[in-house]
């Protein structure tokens, strides 16, 4: 948690609504931080169904492992996320402490252990001495709220600047359903995931596997298309919680994922994902700029995502904008670097609306005065053209700061 | 050019003999640095053979692509090389430029267009106006001197700190010959190849297509093993010239590169190249540490390189070093986003002789003391066995600081 509020913070949070059959609580167990919370207890009513999207890491976190064995069953009655320790790396260690965890966490919610769900997130490579707050969750679980949102994602901060939170209302059928969910998430940000714990819960009456067709489906154009410096973490956690509660207010059950009534959850599902997607890069370490990169004109859809985050990852690129230097010839390097097809004399380039190159040179009209002045913004909008199809892609990231330097320069200690 | 040198920088330059056959001289054109040399003229004997390697990128330069197409001569009489601006991204300007360049070489050389060889250096996207320099080239030619390395070494910089030279001096036969080298670059350094400009000549009497064997399999672990900041650049040039003019003290002349006599110049041209990469690296823009990445115990030597790539060009791993941290969890993170088959539970890590894990843990007779000393070094070994077969690889790069983000905020200008 840094001293420093990000300038890319949200001017102001949503209210979070309750989200029935859902219920938080959190606690300081001192874990690294002090004199802030650190564990999340989210207790979820029985019957609750769960989905998840975890990092592609070959060196995932003992809680990632936890919670892919877990997720075969599709039910979930407790989350505990600690914050401080990441639980990576640990070895049989690391099996004991989610172990524990899982029984400690078991006892205290009266359910069993596959219905138990683990995150950790902070220093890699340490054991995590779950003494400093098993004894705790049975506590937790009794006094746990409803209201209780944007606390919990307080709880689960590392380096981020501030809270991530994010809902929306949605008709299911004839009845209104909530879709709530947190993040944090600042560094070690790539796509596959993010290094990014996120949890979203809904009240509506939907089964495990459809849930996760559309979790897995929903991240393609939100976590997975953001970065904040191309490194991927071994503890990337997405999860997504259906309490069912809104089917005594009359939502229908729904058991497939291709059922048309699920359009407008499926959108405002989507819109969640984003808004806390958006909300961790724009907290990316050091951040000052937030940068969208937009590519158009490639060969297919997949390559012109891997053009964007080739623009997106670049520290050339990402150092320039930090200066306020509308550097377009390292766009042009950039979109060179990423083995993806491309034509050199078809290629053009924009920072908002300023096309600065176009088909393989410099655009004589460009004013540099305008581009000047809109690199002064807030928001950056890169566009590269490939010119040579119809692939299309966005991806989001940061500038690269001085502060992101000084933040990763002692982290551990 | 900045004005501090790196603190890497070498204590001490090499001597460089004379080439026969070789004789430079360098110009102040104002391209776009005042007071200091930004043309380097290059000029060889007639009998010249020549072989290169440029860069990967979709986007390479004017001046890469011109000596693609010469290259299939094998002939060179004139290198012409001007730092300040790349003329890549110059459309039809760029190759209106580069005929200009070749017609007045030519002219100044008394040569075919077919010999005269270019590279340019510096912001991309700027047509590069040919008059500034054109003019120059017939008293440049004429004037050019067989002792002048280090000064054809200065002409070429930009963000570098310091000029790069090595030599070599080895028998082919029973005679010595020498193999001579220059090199600039200091951002935009990824493999395949570094932003990165680096011509090297010898008097051994050397066939093009053995000259082009020998530099293709020199490359793998000197040049193509160095990355600054994982950009690639429109621009890398590297190109090997043999004047043959050895073969008048007896050196034999090579027409096979698998004539057993190469081995030594072998040995020597690798040393060359290694010499001016590793010197590269150490001028990476903001670098105040050399960190040397070695993976072993990878599936294969190409697994173990991406390995190790995925190691050096982590910001979290480089700032890390930076900040004197042997977060060694950041290695971790790093072996498991590189997508390579890995087993977590059989990685160790080592800074230096300090193992701080060991078979997927932290090792419990790790000091903190001892690799905290370590970290404080200029020079940096990391090492990583993945435990999984026998492939090893080293990379180099160097350290990511807050002067990188200095740098490289505001270049253009």
């Amino acid at each position: 948690m840094s001293a420093t509020i990000s300038p890319l913070a949200p001017k102001k949070y949503p209210k979070m609504p309750e989200i029935e059959g859902v219920r938080m609580a959190t606690a300081e167990a001192g874990i690294k931080y002090k004199n802030r919370t650190d564990v999340l207890a989210m207790v979820f009513d029985e019957g609750t169904e769960v989905a998840g999207v975890f990092t592609r890491s070959k060196c995932p976190s003992a809680p990632v492992d936890w919670c892919r064995q877990n997720l075969a069953g599709g039910k979930a009655r407790l989350l505990i996320v600690n914050s401080g320790n990441a639980n990576a790396f640990t070895g049989s260690k690391g099996r004991e402490s989610t172990g524990l965890t899982g029984k400690a966490g078991a006892a205290a919610a009266g359910c069993s252990e596959n219905e138990i769900f683990l995150a950790s997130t902070g220093v890699i490579g340490e054991p995590l001495d779950t003494s400093r707050f098993s004894h705790l969750l049975a506590g937790m679980v009794k006094q746990a709220k409803l209201e209780f949102w944007r606390e919990a994602a307080s709880a689960i901060m590392t380096t981020d600047t501030y809270p991530k939170v994010a809902t929306v209302t949605v008709k299911l059928g004839d009845a209104d359903v909530t879709i709530n969910g947190i993040a944090k998430g600042a560094g070690m940000i790539a796509p596959d995931m993010a290094t990014m714990l996120s949890f979203v819960a809904t009240d509506a009456p939907i089964a495990a596997p459809v849930l996760q067709a559309l979790l897995s489906g929903g991240v393609g154009k939100t976590f997975n298309a953001i970065t904040v410096d191309s490194d991927t973490s071994t503890s990337d956690t997405l999860l997504l919680f259906a309490t069912g509660a809104a089917a005594r207010r009359g939502a229908p059950r729904i058991d497939d994922a291709k059922d048309p009534r699920l359009s407008a959850f499926k959108r405002g599902l989507g819109k969640v994902l984003k808004s806390l997607a958006l909300q961790v890069v724009r907290d990316g370490e050091g951040a000052r700029k937030q940068v969208e990169v937009t590519v158009t004109g490639a060969r297919s859809a997949r390559s012109a995502k891997r053009i964007a985050l080739s623009i997106a990852n670049s520290p050339l690129v990402k150092t320039a904008v930090a200066g306020e230097d509308a550097n377009w010839g390292r766009v042009v390097m950039a979109v060179g670097k990423a083995g993806e097809p491309a034509d050199r004399d078809r290629l053009s380039v924009w920072f908002g609306d300023n096309r600065l190159a176009f088909e393989g040179e410099r655009d004589p009209d460009y004013s540099e005065e305008a581009t000047s002045a809109y690199m002064k913004r807030d928001d950056i909008r890169i566009r590269a053209d490939i010119g040579i199809g119809r692939g299309k892609a966005t991806v989001w990231t940061c500038d690269l700061t001085k502060e992101y330097v000084t933040i990763n320069g002692d982290y551990r200690s």
